[in-house]
């Protein structure tokens, strides 16, 4: 048990701490750059992501953070399912920006995209290294975000390469960082996804 | 709703899935390499993991997968709290082999580490970009790892640089796999961390 000097110590720090100097620090974080996509029955939607990542190795589990503003936030929790698409790193920008700078609740940014069903779920092969469906076993609310984490239950791995990494997009292809990514830090005014 | 035909297909997908063809398409997800620390109030732990995910924005929720296995584990579990540590992508490899490949449980692995005390818990300063102290507020059994997720409550950045990430480590760095991460795949028979 730690003993109760320590506590109070973490207390006096807590409210020093600023939010600035906690973004700094995890703003250190490196993560992969994904569209996570799934549906309600009518229609189809993915949005990009950032936090995908396998929580267990066997069967291997898969949790993503996704904004409960989102429209894929929604289909997630009607369907229980969605899949992951692990984009190319010479994914084109314009092919990004349809996921990520538009909100499916504003229109139907998705109708040109060509969903392959993967596991009873549309999944993005265009542009992807790899695709995988998540049947969602749980839910850990996190105010703004739901985690959703489940286990993968269909698989295809489609061409060999470099995958498209956070760090990549920003700094090469010059990428923002969406309002409704945890990363996000109020330094930019784009839509929502 | 999904239709019933939908869900046999899902149903019969599922039994013809390979654990190989799954870990195949998780293996291109992308991660950063991190050593996540915590105590028991005698002593101090550190291991290596790629699983730490901001799965928050406002304020920063942070998630770590560890197997049940590792002392950290154990530690996490005891205090309620644990630090991550944001490597340098010039780590040196022996000082990384500290903490990934020797198990805490088999000896004091980390008895010549300086420890710096972030928030009333230990951390790895040393080859750090950044450390953050997080306080555990939930947890998620996932079977062989816990998903432990909280606030951040102390924070500093140590200096500019790019992170260490997994695909470095392996490809540049030629790392190998501990067999207690989420994304071994049995392929090496290296030791517990």
């Amino acid at each position: 048990m730690r003993p109760s000097v320590n506590r109070e110590l973490i207390m006096s720090e807590e409210k020093k701490i600023s939010l600035q100097a906690v973004q700094s620090a995890v703003s250190k974080l490196s993560y992969g750059l994904y569209i996570v996509s799934s549906f309600d029955g009518e229609r189809n939607n993915g949005q990009l992501v950032n936090t995908v990542f396998q929580v267990a190795a066997a069967p291997p589990g898969i949790a993503v953070s996704l904004n409960k503003n989102t429209l894929t936030h929604s289909f997630v929790e009607k369907s229980g399912l969605f899949s992951v698409s692990v984009l190319d790193r010479d994914t084109p920008m314009p092919f990004i920006g349809i996921f990520g700078f538009k909100s499916g609740h504003d229109g139907r940014k998705c109708e040109k995209i060509v969903f392959k069903t993967l596991g009873g779920c549309p999944a993005v092969a265009e542009n992807s290294l790899a695709i995988f469906t998540v049947r969602v076993g749980k839910k850990v609310d996190m105010d703004t975000h739901t985690i959703f984490i489940g286990a993968v239950t269909a698989a295809e791995t489609l061409k060999d390469g470099p995958p498209l990494t956070y760090a990549y997009y920003k700094d090469v292809k010059r990428g923002k960082t969406q309002k409704n990514a945890t990363t996000y830090a109020a330094e930019t005014g784009e839509e929502n996804a």
